[in-house]
């Protein structure tokens, strides 16, 4: 019923914009809620069609539409020319999921039980996979320390170097999916979450094109917003990207990942949690570089030092959390407590 | 006998330096020494305490006294406005005790010993704590970078970053106290050294109480002298400060630590030097950022490359070396190398 | 048959330079080709030797002339002033063994097997030794990062500290000799691959001796003709240096790896190719910087960014992928989709 009542909010955020005329302020915040509201719709959708589908196919239409809002906004973002932006808000959605997400996770199931387990084998993958995206994220912005001290044009080659390093990812993730659904799916199979309701073929298609097709009025009525919305509440549109517009994109995983936490389901809240950051930063990044080059509005990889601080940060301390295939409360606080320091330092740096 | 005979050098130094009137390199020497006796009596008087008071009110005391030498001797070289003196301090006092501390124990402790193992599951939150001090060390640094991108009055916001993150580090060591030492003190329980020979309370408040005063003291008069005993000696006040200065804190804890690895108790080890080298970066170091703003002569985070490198290097070899569970003599050595390597870097520095 | 008529490629090379008189790219080509075969060679006469000797002046052979390929021609590049080019060498050779040479035996070994396992004890030396690598190649560079703010003849210094740092390292790699060939033999003995046929002792020193000198006589060659090839083929002499003079001293390596692999022998792979990335960083490299300073063409330590971070990024994904015991063919895609991402940035840094 409330998941429904709030679908309540894509009306209103419309009807703001078009009939009220209504601040920036108004329309950034109804316009965020929308947004995160249909993302939790959408993933609904997508997971009822995976249960139908078998584990392939499945993972597939997973890795395809997991972040579909996160990507749609983005986009928008991306055709006003604000690429750092979208580059906070990938770098925000990354430190979102694997500090924020996973600390509450932690948090919330561990305050009545003394340690909560997890799987390390499938975890394993994971958290390897979180060093190539620190290396593969370093990569330009180190590229481009290198390029400035020897040559004259660095934007041409920082932009080649991105494509050229946005198609390896894709290339990796692409065998990365190979190797789960297909060569070692025995391995990963028993990860997914079971469904327990069933909805129809008709209905989830339906949720998930009119759901994307909302999501793509409600990021164009937020895109629209950014600027007016950081100058009137005095921070930097940076700081809105790497919190707010971040946090957007995956609010519907951070409370997927608390309920599966107070379930004791500890091995699926880290699937969600540091497989969204994975596929921000080795599938919706890369899509974003190319399509930047397609649509004229050039988006290259390379990071600012604090971005690259806070995500490579991020993979150290869960690496450093997972190691020993047990949670507990204070690891919760602990990921919680760097996720604010990164806040704060976003939010000074704008001041 | 010997450590009361080696209080003789308490008296020493303030003779040379309220009645010889002897020159800085003696005030320094008698002085660190001194210190460094102090800060084992105080240690010894803290261990005497928290046997009485139980797992809860014991933990907290060794928190508060356990760097009570380092916390005075930095204060009274941050009042002489010598804040880079104090970084260095900090720095060396954490690779001290990770890197020369431990690497001399598992050395000595090794030698006729094909090996020695320690409780991975202790240490592990130990390790954990070390990322964290990385990421909180860093942080401000890499806020430094990119805030001066951007902006005129980086000091200003400097300040106000190191204060915000000195907030949310007590915090979390809060945390962490709460977690060692109420929800899962069963977890952590068998850690501490079990007394042999007790105290009296008397004796123990006693020598607590009056050892501090005398920290204080002799603190004051090696602050004094650091500045004329560096250019006599013709290094940097950051290299005394990052090898001498930090020794002297934290020697008694490196005595301590080879004593317990003779008897083959490194799980003790690993408590002591890495316990001491994170208490140094989130309880000495917020403190010291919080006393500096109040006393008028401000202190940020903002450590240097080199520092920070140091700071980092040894978390990660610490980390790679404690992951089998395992030490040897030759770990120790590699510490110890380590720790070789940076001292000679802190000393070209300032050559 | 196969090796014996390779060899053809040497008085081919010779023959082009002193009688043909042939342009540089056709020099450099088969010179390299040269180097390649005869380091194979060197490395089978090694390998007999060190089985007559036994296990401890066995592997003080292997380590003496298992990297004599790459050691000589890095001491002609360094002859004719190209430090650079033997920085970009040495860096080439570290992630051409730890990522291509790895990468390719795990995805061949993988291929048709589910997984395939390794001995995690002997490993973990191996990977705490890399952490090793990183800190004592980034030490110099961050050295310098610091002078730079200070101090005027900052060359001088990072001389100064490389010679220093140099000394320490061989003595940590002299250290680790005596540990896994006397005071621990027992435990690393079995890592070893076993000699199925003996040459005669004649045969192996002669094989040894005249190879080394047709290893000179060819790293000469093709020293002469980095320069023209470079400016021929467009490329920087840095991106021949990182990708072509780094593999030819590896290729023997990257050969005998994927060998081993495919007879599923895992842990003498990680030792093969682990082992000759570490012998780089801790015997190469600092001989080459104590022979530079002998020979009046000093070379320092100082790598630069794109380097440093290749060999830091290399360490810490073969930490990630070997920390569980186990590799299937993702993790060597994973390896070499990481090389390539390096190799796209260091022929970007170059065009």
């Amino acid at each position: 019923m409330i998941s429904f009542a709030l679908l309540l909010f894509i009306p209103l955020s419309l009807a703001l914009k078009y009939l009220v005329g209504a601040g920036p302020i108004w329309l950034f915040l109804t316009g965020v809620v929308a947004v995160a509201i249909l993302a939790d719709w959408v993933r609904r959708a997508t997971e009822q069609l995976a249960e139908r589908a078998g584990s392939a196919v499945g993972g597939l239409l997973n890795v395809s539409f997991g972040s579909i809002a996160e990507l749609v906004l983005a986009l928008f973002v991306l055709a006003h020319g604000e690429a750092d932006v979208v580059k906070a808000q990938i770098t925000g959605s990354i430190i979102g999921t694997s500090l924020l997400g996973l600390g509450l996770a932690m948090l919330v199931g561990g305050l009545w039980r003394e340690r909560q387990s997890f799987n390390r084998a499938n975890t394993g993958l994971l958290s390897t996979l979180l060093i190539l995206v620190v290396v593969a994220l370093l990569l330009p912005a180190m590229f481009d320390i290198q390029a400035h001290t020897g040559m004259a044009n660095t934007d041409a080659v920082d932009e080649r170097l991105s494509i050229g390093a946005s198609i390896v990812l894709l290339g990796l993730y692409g065998a990365n999916l190979i190797f789960t659904l297909v060569t070692h799916r025995g391995v990963f199979a028993g990860d997914e979450p079971s469904g327990n309701s069933a909805w129809s073929l008709a209905r989830s298609l339906t949720v998930l094109i009119v759901g994307t097709i909302f999501i793509a009025a409600e990021s164009e009525l937020v895109s629209d917003a950014v600027e007016a919305t950081a100058t009137l509440l005095q921070v930097s549109q940076a700081f809105l990207g790497v919190i707010v517009l971040a946090l957007v994109g995956t609010s519907a995983d951070l409370f997927a990942a608390v309920a599966f936490a107070r379930q004791d389901r500890m091995s699926i809240v880290f699937s969600i949690c540091i497989g969204s950051a994975i596929q921000m930063a080795l599938v919706v990044a890369p899509i974003l570089v190319l399509a930047s080059w397609a649509i004229g509005h050039p988006m290259n990889l390379v990071f600012n030092p604090l971005e690259l601080f806070a995500i490579a940060g991020a993979a150290f301390i869960v690496r450093a959390i997972s190691a020993d295939g047990e949670t507990n409360w204070f690891e919760g606080m602990l990921l919680i407590g760097v996720y604010l320091l990164f806040g704060l330092a976003f939010y000074f740096v704008g001041a």
